[in-house]
């Protein structure tokens, strides 16, 4: 790593910094139209980070370096802690006095999808605050998708993007083509999004409501203009649909999507990993269903929607809740713990351990059970008709090797700051895979962060970064290896 | 899979069968000697089983068949569920009046030295059945160490024999000196349990619960013959530190304690997954106690005396409980459930992942973080100064993927019977590791699990076995291509 490459990786997140600042006029707008003072927060938040950001672009500039995996791991890990430290700005500048830790707690919940507050009060927000943190959510969904689809897979980290699977669409003439595709994901974002609003509006939420729920649908964020979540709206079965529908397009891959928006092609959907993805969310959704309607009166309509929002929300790793599932009985409460792990599709929204990788995962065992009975026999492993590679099956194993390493370290890491085992256990898990609430009375789907220690807001947010990222993109900066030379 | 094949299995199944019925002569006369009505009970078990085991074994009689992996595989499940039906004989025909279930969960629980109970009221049981109890996890002790030293490192599942790395000592003459170390193996297996029996006593145990202990520590099974566990002898430090001890030495590989005694060979020590083993262990116990000390009034002897036994135990997979450490905090409660994960070394009595694993798997992650770093970069996977090869790390990840996949299905079938959260999750971990008691207020340090439903002591006695032996042994078993030819 030299200092060139280091100026460089720093430029590009100034850049960022100055797109975040004009985000910020949004909030500054949104209480301005409201009559909220808090608009001089944002608009002095824009200004200053703005600033600042050209400051340091104008600073920085120069020739860009090689375009290294060292380069690539760098940007990727400076951009995510930009988006953090700016998106903290508004928060701790704002009339609800957060400080530093809760600022930045929010702002990485936000950023990184995944959804747990520490604000209590979500009804009273001044609108700008709600907002943002629903644009937070929504930058950082983006981010996430451009990350998957355009610099993971060729970091080897990735998994599976479309176009590395198929890839005579793109190696042809790929720089043309690249900012279409580009384009057309932001297009295609954004459409979901305001259709997701309209839907919304459509079955009783309102305007404001409507936009914010849109943004952190789409992004699988899972922020709430009420402190009930969706609970708010009670038995509204049609909303818990909508919101179910628009959750599980946001775990599904975006290149696909933008193939069949853009160029209407079908044949992309026989992506293996949608059929695993749409299989266990289906698989979990009926069973819960079934408990409930056998566990208790509530009729099966009522409970399918309640039980399907609730895990779709879950495996999407968005984290909205329409009840408290965890009074819901053992079964129930062992289902979500499970959702927690699975996620969504590769290039989506949704984080966790994904589908394709327990496709890898499963032929691997599946190949070694088979090697075991016939040691000399050769065995491949295929994802739908392509072999996967060694890089990537060690990837796979690397990856899900990381995650539950790192879920043993957060469980003792927050259990030695005083939390009890069942918040240290699934707080740790939920931040790791950015779904946002976990279990126990303090974090689960009706409880929130705010009573936890400072420590172990630190710990989460880290082990939130550290999900988004696909754990080794964060991995990589501590190894000594890295910084060699 | 042939019929030839399949009545030679039935065969040494059946030899093994005329065994066990002589060792149900050993509580007969316990019973007996101590004017125990039981006796009878057990000379009739040892005269059905011995009967029908000679009848099996004549009536199945012939040549050898050939020797692959999958007759192995075959015959290892037969004398695994051979023994598990044999020691619930006595259980079934005793005055205790257990059922079918009940005897069938206390035999496997014996014979896979897991250790938990379905019997309460330990101290006023009659000795001939306690005896019987500590003799199935000494016999299941030894089964696995001959199972892990001589089967499962040639099927590419049990991971490193010494043999297999330090190959050079047996590959001239191996049945000569497999003769030699077999009865070796036995000579120190039993030596140890004499000398740990001695040193029982001496610390203040009574004759007959020093035998019963001995027998169970040797074997990392941790029945006991009082409710309270070890409990039962208060803060008798130099007992814990006893215990701890050959449970440690339990966790050892045992053809190196082996190679110690009958040939003086200090250097197998080298064997780098004792490092770890030991590492591990100290460190844990040490945490937990230093957490003891800062939380609480107790003396830093006493918390670390206590702190090692309970994290030994767990480690081990023994689990004896010298207190409810469910009550020390979460902190404690958290190592609890990691250690619950960890296990001893390859070729020990021990269960879990076991030491060599993880060495085998964070060689895996450094290589893959380094060449995330540098992709074209070529590396190999190390264990001490030998390379690991392909099967062994494929076998590695299999095991480890299977193992979290099992626990999650264990999981989610324990809440189906109507158990909770923490007794589904932490039952089918401590289960599917051989440890013994979970968390939770039924199954935890302190309880038992003679309450819990009928179906899920069936689901914790199959991931008992399942763990026992070592996972891939059994679900072979169950894939179509065993059978297919």
């Amino acid at each position: 790593m030299n200092s060139h490459a280091l100026r460089a990786a720093i430029h590009v997140s100034a850049i960022l910094g100055i797109y975040l600042a004009l985000a910020m006029l949004v909030p500054a707008f949104v209480d301005f139209y409201y009559g909220n003072n808090d608009w001089r927060v944002f608009a002095l938040s824009a200004f200053f980070t703005g600033g600042l950001s050209l400051a340091v672009a104008l600073a920085t500039q120069g020739r860009p370096p090689a375009a290294t995996s060292r380069f690539a791991f760098l940007i990727v890990n400076l951009l995510w802690a930009t988006m953090a430290v700016a998106g903290a700005i508004p928060f701790l500048a704002s009339s609800l006095a957060m400080d530093v830790t809760d600022a930045v707690f929010e702002s990485v919940s936000g950023i990184t999808t995944t959804g747990s507050t520490v604000i209590v009060g979500l009804d009273a927000l001044p609108p700008g605050l709600l907002i943002w943190r629903s644009i937070l959510q929504w930058a950082g969904g983006l981010g996430v998708i451009v990350l998957g689809l355009f610099i993971l897979p060729y970091l080897n980290i990735g998994g599976v993007s479309y176009f590395k699977i198929e890839s005579s669409d793109i190696e042809d003439r790929p720089f043309e083509r690249l900012s279409v595709f580009a384009t057309s994901i932001l297009g295609v974002y954004s459409a979901l999004t305001m259709a997701c609003a309209i839907a919304y509006a459509a079955a009783g939420m309102s305007g404001f409501d409507a936009i914010n729920h849109a943004l952190t649908t789409l992004s699988t964020g899972g922020y709430s203009t009420h402190d009930a979540s969706m609970g708010f709206y009670g038995d509204n079965l049609p909303l818990l649909w909508i919101s179910s529908l628009f959750m599980f397009i946001g775990g599904l891959p975006f290149s696909i999507l933008v193939l069949l928006a853009v160029r209407g092609r079908v044949d992309a959907a026989r992506d293996p990993q949608i059929r695993v993805f749409a299989g266990y969310v289906f698989a979990f959704g009926f069973a819960v269903a079934l408990y409930l309607r056998l566990t208790t009166d509530v009729p099966f309509s009522e409970a399918f929607a309640h039980s399907m929002f609730n895990i779709v929300s879950l495996i999407t790793t968005t984290g909205y809740a329409s009840q408290d599932y965890s009074l819901w009985g053992a079964f129930a409460v062992a289902c979500a713990f499970l959702a927690t792990f699975l996620g969504g599709c590769s290039g989506s929204t949704a984080g966790g351990i994904k589908a394709y990788r327990f496709i890898v995962l499963f032929e691997l065992m599946a190949n070694g059970l088979r090697r075991l009975v016939y040691p000399s026999s050769v065995q491949t492993v295929r994802y739908g008709d392509r072999v996967v590679d060694d890089d990537m099956q060690r990837a796979t194993v690397l990856f899900i090797a990381s995650f539950f390493v790192l879920w043993g370290i957060g469980t003792v890491l927050l259990a030695a700051t005083g939390l009890d085992f069942m918040t240290s256990m699934t707080g740790s898990l939920t931040a790791l895979t950015n779904v946002g609430p976990g279990l126990g009375d303090v974090i689960g789907p009706a409880g929130n962060f705010a009573p936890l220690p400072d420590l172990a807001k630190w710990v989460l947010a880290l082990a939130m970064l550290l999900g988004r990222l696909e754990i080794l993109t964060v991995l990589v900066i501590f190894a000594p290896v890295f910084w060699r030379r």
